[in-house]
C-alpha cells in the first residue's frame, strides 16, 4: 500500500488538539474524515507531534497508507477540498517510503513561541500570541535561556501526565529575539516532553520580569520538581514549526 | 479643547470600512461609541485613511478633541476596554497640537498588500491575504511596478465613486518583495486615489502572470481609462502599515 506524507498547517483554536477524541473537534480527526470523504478509505494518520488544545502549527507532519495509488498532488487538493471550513489546510503531500514514520522517523522538531509586549490587546494576532501588558527583557531571557541547552532531566518542566519514558531530553537550540514589540523563542530538539516548551517559556518570562536570575532558572531545572516550574505559557503564543526528517 | 491622537490597529473583516455609517458596523463607529462610554462625550473623529471593507490596519492614525484633559495613557486603556470585542485596539494615544489634523497634516501613508501563492488555501492567515492557486513572477511585478513611481494621472486606477478633486498623484515607492510563498508589496505616497493600491496591485497581477507585459501597464496607466484597469485586488490583502506627519 501506498504510504502518503502530508505537511499540514493550522490554526488549533478551535480544536481540543492534534488527537482524536470522541465527540470532539480535533485536527487529526477533521483530516482523517477529510480523507475518507474523498477515497472512501477509513484510515488512521500519524503525526509528528501531537500538539495540545489552541496550539498551532506552520509545518505539521503525518502519515498514512491508502490502497489506491494517487497523484500526490490530488491527494493534497482534494484533502483540502474536503478540510473546509475547518481552519487546517494540507499545504504539500508526497510518497514516501513505506517504512517512513512521522512521528519516529524525525529527528529534529522546532517550535515557535511569540509573546507580545503592549498595552493593546492583540487584534490581527488574537488567539496568535501570548499578550503580556508589560514590556520584558528578551536579553535577560536569551541568556538564560542557555540553561536549557544540552542533555538534562527536564521532570521540572513536564506535564504530570505526560506519558514519555524518560524525563532525559537533550535541546539543541534555545534562541530569543526580540522583533518591534514582539519576543520569539525558537526552541529546537529531536523531541519534547508534554507541555515542556511552554512550561520553559513561562519560566523564562519570569527572568524577562526580573523576577527570577538565571541562577534561579538553573535551580529549578537541577530540581527536577514539577512544583518548582513556573508560570506555564498559554498555547496561543505556540507554534510546531518545522520537523526534520534523515535524508533518504 | 485637548486633542488627542490615537495609533490603531484593526482587523477589517467585520466591517463595512473605516466611516461610519448608519445601521452597519463601521471601524470609526466603534471606536466613537467606545470614547463616548469612557468619557460622556460624543464626538467625530477623523483618520488619515478612509478604508474600505474588509481592509486591515497596522497603523491607522485618528484625531478628536475631548473637554476634559486626560492623561492619554488613560484614554488609551479606557477606549481598549470599550472597544471588546471588537477587533480594533488603540495601541497608542498622545496630546497633539489643536492645529493637528490626522487626515491634513499627512505627508505620507503607507500601504501594504500581501499576496499568498500556493495550492492550499490559507489558515493562520486566512482574510488576510489575497490567494492565488498558482506561483506569479515576483521580479518581473517589482520591474513594472517601476511604471507607477512618479508623478500620474492615475484615472485608470480610481474607483468611479472616488471623490477626489483630482487624478492626479504622486506615487513615491512601490516595492515588490518575495518571502517564501508570499508576495509583498509595499506602496507609499502622499495620498492615495479610492481603490488605488488594489487596482494597481490588482493589474500587476497581470503582469506577474506574463498576461501583460511592463509596456501593457504603462498603457493602462497612459489610458486615463478606468475600463483600462485590471483586476481590482480583493481587500482581504490590503493594510493600512504607516502614517507620517511632518516633525513639529
Amino acid at each position: 500500500m501506498p504510504r502518503y506524507a502530508l505537511v499540514v498547517e493550522y490554526d488549533g483554536t478551535p480544536f481540543v488538539g492534534w488527537q482524536r477524541q470522541p465527540d470532539a473537534l480535533s485536527i487529526q480527526g477533521v483530516i482523517e474524515d477529510a480523507i475518507f470523504k474523498f477515497s472512501g478509505e477509513e484510515v488512521t494518520i500519524r503525526g509528528a507531534g501531537r500538539t495540545d488544545a489552541g496550539v498551532h502549527a506552520l509545518h505539521q507532519v503525518a502519515h498514512f497508507d491508502l490502497a489506491k495509488d494517487w497523484e500526490p498532488g490530488r491527494v493534497r487538493d482534494a484533502v483540502n477540498f474536503h478540510l473546509k471550513p475547518h481552519p487546517v489546510a494540507v499545504v504539500s503531500c508526497s510518497q514516501v517510503a513505506e517504512t517512513f514514520d512521522a512521528r519516529f522517523s524525525a529527528i529534529q522538531r522546532r517550535y515557535l513561541y511569540r509573546i507580545l509586549c503592549r498595552r493593546a490587546p492583540p487584534v490581527l494576532d488574537r488567539d496568535r500570541v501570548w499578550w503580556l501588558l508589560k514590556e520584558i527583557d528578551a536579553e535577560a531571557m536569551a541568556d538564560a535561556a542557555r540553561v536549557f541547552i544540552g542533555h538534562h532531566d527536564f521532570t521540572t518542566f513536564r506535564a504530570t501526565q505526560c506519558q514519555a519514558a524518560s524525563p532525559v531530553k537533550t535541546l539543541d537550540q534555545f534562541d530569543v529575539e526580540k522583533v518591534g514589540d514582539e519576543i520569539r523563542c525558537t526552541v529546537v530538539a529531536r523531541s519534547f516532553l508534554h507541555n515542556q516548551v511552554r512550561s520553559m517559556v513561562g519560566s523564562l518570562k519570569h527572568v524577562g520580569e526580573d523576577k527570577w536570575s538565571k541562577a534561579d532558572l538553573a535551580s529549578a531545572l537541577a530540581a527536577r520538581d514539577r512544583t518548582a516550574c513556573g508560570t506555564v505559557a498559554p498555547a496561543s503564543g505556540l507554534y510546531l514549526a518545522d520537523v526534520i526528517y534523515p535524508r533518504s
